[in-house]
């Protein structure tokens, strides 16, 4: 019988606790796990040995359930990146006293690097008896070796639901008026993209979107308002909170230069605030910033069915490979055919996908730069399909607690 | 048999299309109407003559029951009040124009006064063919004369559920971190005391709830969050868009007076933002300020049923006034009962409600000035409860459009 832990990494999803689930159903299941430890605040709770019995914090499958529609991480998160030889031994030496066979680490780019350096130093040291497997998640929706990210289709739906929300009340008025929405997404603009699935059923959706992966040049931001501007009243505009200027400086920087507060400090303000200022100065109409903020990476009450599955699937799989003792490797998702949606899950070397970036291939995104192509609808579309059935209690999503 | 004109004013909300079925449902299966008329943009819409034909576009209950599920104001809004004679004697002339009897207006605050106004306006002409009738809607809930605003309880359950996401998400770090959420209402409170609603199932909700009806103190507010950052490591506050200091000026402004962006103009930030500077410069924790913005209102997908019925029988209501020749009046909820809770629909003259505001009684804020007591949360909770049957389709609500 075989000690498995658990651990989750990185900036919270709507979906992370579903790959959770999805480990701990798969050693549940398994007939081959006897502890399975969850660590508290991920690979730091490893290292203070804070651990929760999840055999006892999740002994029916309501709780798995509720676990399945809570968001953000349910063990916790920590932002700690490796950065020294010691900290691998003594991540080590935990998992030997503990005697942990399989050790899954949920999480972003950071912690497919703890991944590939806990499972590589292990390896050096000829301990063959512990795997380390990691199990992809980011709203990002950045790794690589992975079709997708599990958390990417939940934040991709609250996107584009928001935006046809939004769509709907900027239009109300006949007076012109710009809003522009700024979406997550410092170096990939996946996110941003999915703004545009709000078109799926014929509305405008949002009339610009601007990408970071391309230089956003600020003339040509407001031309391209103007020209909207006048054949109709309500311009609605989508932009990363990464996007930068032709020499690299983002556009959310120059405000925090050139503003300076009562007490003589910098001002910090997104890419969205900074562009609603160049409006009001340079334009003239009513304009707004919106900021998704958190809201888009833990609304879990609008989830993708589609992505919570695939999120506890991937946990399933990742598990899967910790029990066979794959270590080093990570769970992916491949895309075996866009219309009918069909996928796979499979496991990577997790070399793949650390520390690289996925960005949006530039063939995606339109060549006049304000918008995305058929393509890239095709390729998130199936990603956003499906509700899942949110239990409420008192009239707001009911969730679970793992710990205090 | 006779003909009805509706239309709507004001901010969207996500249940003010309701009432517009209401109205239309009433209309269509009373047997007294013959044309059933929308003006486009509210009162402007009156003046210009823009109707359009609702018996046509909305025959079937399948197209009512998706106006029901659709956010902002179908029939588009204005701003316009009325501030001469002039335009009443308009209105008066197209509504005799085109043999309207009945005129149910849907809105706020000004469109009450805009009933009050045009009613009295055709009593002294002795114009008494024609009624006309408020129906209320507000997200901010400050109109007197009704329980509460149809539009509210949605608004309320989209910021209860947002609440308790974000409270999981906050809280997933271990480091020291301050987050400030930042909710509408300029003159009363209602919305943001019902981030408390977060809490109904047990977990912490907001720590610090700020409402304008009370002077902001920002050195308090200050100690307050040291206070709570010593026991825990996550503060979640939540706070007014209006809050003014003890002079009433308001905290959004300190900072527009005071900071400068790189062309010398003052910037404007909301109060979540200077107190996010405020809580950086004097306490230095990692801090993030959240503005609900335009969601808060529009987020039909998370709309309350208890909203959705209460909003049609609103509009159910004014349409039966308005056929009874009951003009000035505006349909109101009375409650009966919180627990149960139980309501009736009764008629108000307008003036109860026109150019007033209903704030949060000062015995519903706790002495502390920071929080809401349980009769407040007795009074919301009824509000937020049942969740909408929402139609999607292709991964996102479906909506409808009335107009191009």
């Amino acid at each position: 019988m075989k000690n498995l832990l658990v651990a989750q990494s990185g900036g919270p999803t709507a979906a992370i606790n579903a790959t959770l689930a999805g480990v701990v159903e798969c050693a549940l299941s398994s007939g081959q796990t006897d502890k399975i430890y969850g660590a508290v605040n991920g690979i730091e709770g490893v290292l203070s040995r804070r651990f929760i019995d999840l055999r006892q914090k999740l002994d029916s499958t309501e709780k798995l359930s509720l676990l399945c529609q809570t968001p953000a991480a349910a063990l916790g998160s920590c932002r700690l990146k490796i950065q020294k030889r010691e900290q691998l031994k003594a991540i080590a030496e935990t998992l030997k006293k503990w005697e942990i066979s399989c050790f899954v680490y949920i999480g972003g780019n950071d912690s497919m690097d703890t991944v590939d350096q806990l499972s590589a130093y292990l390896a050096e040291q000829g301990i063959e008896e512990i795997a380390v497997v990691g199990a992809p998640k980011t709203v990002d929706n950045d790794l690589m070796g992975t079709d997708h990210c599990p958390g990417f289709g939940s934040a991709a739906k609250y996107i584009a639901a928001t935006f046809s929300e939004l769509e709907r009340d900027c239009r109300v008025y006949t007076a012109k008026s710009v809003t522009i929405v700024e979406i997550m997404g410092r170096n990939a603009g996946w996110l941003t993209a999915s703004s545009a699935l709000a078109r799926v059923n014929g509305s405008g959706g949002p009339d610009l979107i601007y990408l970071c992966e391309r230089p956003f040049d600020t003339e040509r931001f407001l031309s391209d308002l103007r020209e909207k501007l006048e054949v109709q009243n309500s311009v609605l505009a989508a932009v990363s909170e990464g996007i930068r200027d032709e020499e690299g400086h983002y556009i959310s920087e120059q405000v925090q230069s050139g503003a300076l507060d009562n007490f003589g400090h910098a001002y910090i303000a997104g890419a969205g605030k900074v562009l609603e200022q160049l409006v009001r100065e340079r334009i003239g109409c009513k304009v707004r910033s919106i900021e998704l903020s958190l809201m888009q990476r833990c609304a879990a009450h609008i989830a993708s069915a589609t992505d919570i599955a695939e999120s506890r699937m991937i946990g399933i799989k990742a598990c899967q490979c910790a029990l066979e003792g794959q270590s080093g490797q990570m769970a992916a998702v491949i895309r075996e055919s866009s219309d009918p949606y069909r996928v796979s899950f499979r496991s990577v070397p997790v070399r793949e996908a650390a520390n690289a970036e996925k960005k949006v291939p530039d063939e995606w995104i339109t060549p006049d730069g304000c918008g995305v192509t058929d393509e890239m609808l095709e390729y998130l579309k199936p990603l956003i399909q499906g509700e899942s059935k949110v239990e409420y209690r008192n009239g707001i999503p009911a969730h679970i607690s793992l710990y205090p």
